[in-house]
């Protein structure tokens, strides 16, 4: 059986052709259908041109507008009702498709989502989940990077709780190292906010690792790095900064004399290789976590790889089931603490607040 | 005439021979007299074989004690009253050093700096600011790096006023364009602390060019990009994690063939010189800035070369007068402010926090 994934066909800076072209690649290599989402006449004719005589499981669905990757997402939510982000997520939510995925307005995104989805029983703010490489070739989970910023302690412990289940049921993690993003290991570093995070998330029933520090996202330490939207944030766009500067110093320093142009010229395939392990768009974006459904938000600049990788993602989440999993994690933390009222001096307890 | 710098010869993982050694590159470029700070008569021993009958103005400065890298900052600088970094401030104070260099325990060095030296007056908390490589070969200075967690705005507003001056005098950035570190452009996107500090930093005589992103570290944007002490040191151990990781992805994929290790030896020097951009070390160091005096402080893993950098950089600290000019720029501040008590309601208000 087919599981069905919803693409917004107007995602990405070149959209649509990364999308048909990702939509093609996934419907030939996984058992999914897929609907692309936008100006059905456009989507028809640009998908002909690719699918020669080819029968794949692609159907469109009408949308007739689109939210730039400049506009301001609260304004262009309320004003765009027949956006391909708000269609595609009236899919989900109507149980027509299992999972929606755009490389659209990230902003648009996350707040469509929770407007159309809304959040899981129990989930006070859904949290946007980046896979970074790592020295391993295991990807690090960081968690939020751009969905929230001034967080409470008890949301980075809900981070904490849907970055490890998505590690387990979607990176296929067994037992996830959960760490807390702070500037020190020991557990009194940090600022207010992470000394009151960090008991939180050693009481939680995961392997929590302690404190980590920024240079450890890359290390292989963790399997996820939990913090607050606005560091995550920091964090994610300091290390693409590092990587372009890095390419175009590289690059030039390889240019500047024939010897080092030969050089170049030889080491080719060794650059290549380079280029892609240290390429997100291999990981498929980030998953918006704790909404009421699969929301998957890749880069802007997805290429058809990307965005194939982007439908491989949610329908790994829909296979996995796990949104369910999330769920009924949550409703399982409010439930013993709901056992046990007086659980107040207990270890468990830390994580009513949960609820 | 020779300007006298203080240098820590314990700090580096390797100390004394890299202070040494680079006591003695400075000693030949510089007119400076350095005091070696230590055990006297181990240093005399290294210091004598390095010499080589050379008459360099080094001279050694007693001290008993060493703070280690992994000692708790606050315990050591109570119980070690003989350090090395102590020792070496004390010289500061007594107006004997114009400046201290250290690439010991961080913690250690800035909490024996506000000890010791004590912070200028109109400074609420120093700041360690850190030069970042960046695509136009101009460094870009980031602060607080790690001396302030949980700041508020008003503190965000001084390191703005310090990093610009160190920028001007040191770094000889004529108008040095100042960002705040947020997670957008527009001065409604960050956080509570970012959004507060926006306006008080656009009240300044400085030329503030707003919100800046983690990506801009390394764009040359910004010459001086300010954030609280805990992002400022996330985003730094990032960048560092990064830039290690593309290293050892870059090392494996050139190893990996025969025609990838010929590209690699033909493409050496654009390696060696792609490296020496990449290296915070020819950058010489972090200065703390706020207190009264020059206290440059390295990184753990600093060679003869780093040392002879941060001597580098404390001797034009002590040339360009930057803690004098720091000072009076928080006197005139205080002095604009005390001349119009009822301007509450004008923009140069917002500095009154300065005070």
């Amino acid at each position: 059986m087919l599981i069905d994934i919803a693409l917004d066909a107007l995602g990405s800076d070149k959209a649509p052709e990364p999308e048909i072209r990702g939509a093609i690649l996934a419907c030939r290599a996984l058992p999914v259908r897929v609907h692309l989402i936008g100006p059905e006449a456009e989507l028809r004719d640009v998908l002909d041109e690719h699918l020669e005589n080819e029968d794949l499981p692609i159907v469109i669905h009408h949308a007739s507008e689109r939210i730039g990757m400049e506009e301001k997402a609260a304004h262009a939510v309320r004003t765009k009702r027949d956006s391909s982000i708000r269609v595609g997520l009236r899919l989900v939510r109507e149980g027509k498709a299992a999972g929606f995925v755009t490389a659209g307005n990230t902003g648009a995104a996350m707040a469509t989502a929770k407007m159309v989805l809304g959040a899981l029983p129990g989930v006070d703010r859904p949290a946007l989940a980046t896979p970074m490489p790592s020295s391993t070739g295991n990807p690090c989970v960081l968690l939020d990077v751009g969905a929230n910023v001034d967080c409470k302690a008890h949301n980075l412990e809900q981070f904490a709780v849907m970055g490890e289940m998505y590690a387990r049921t979607v990176l296929k993690i067994n037992e996830p190292r959960v760490g807390l993003l702070s500037i020190g290991e020991e557990e009194t570093k940090g600022n207010d906010l992470t000394r009151e995070a960090y008991p939180l998330l050693k009481a939680l029933p995961i392997k929590f690792i302690g404190n980590v520090e920024g240079r450890d996202i890359f290390s292989g330490l963790a399997d996820v790095i939990v913090c607050d939207g606005f560091v995550g944030n920091v964090a994610l766009k300091t290390s693409e900064g590092v990587g372009r500067f890095v390419r175009d110093v590289l690059r030039e320093s390889l240019t500047r004399t024939v010897t080092a142009q030969v050089g170049a010229l030889l080491s080719r395939r060794a650059f290549n290789d380079f280029r892609q392990r240290l390429d997100y768009r291999e990981y498929g974006g980030a998953p918006l976590l704790g909404v009421r459904g699969v929301c998957i938000i890749g880069h802007g600049s997805s290429n058809d790889r990307a965005i194939f990788n982007g439908i491989r993602v949610a329908y790994e989440f829909a296979k996995g089931g796990t949104v369910e999993r999330i769920e009924r994690e949550f409703a399982g933390h409010a439930k013993r603490n709901a056992v046990r009222p007086d659980a107040g001096q207990d270890d468990k307890a830390d994580t009513a607040s949960i609820q």
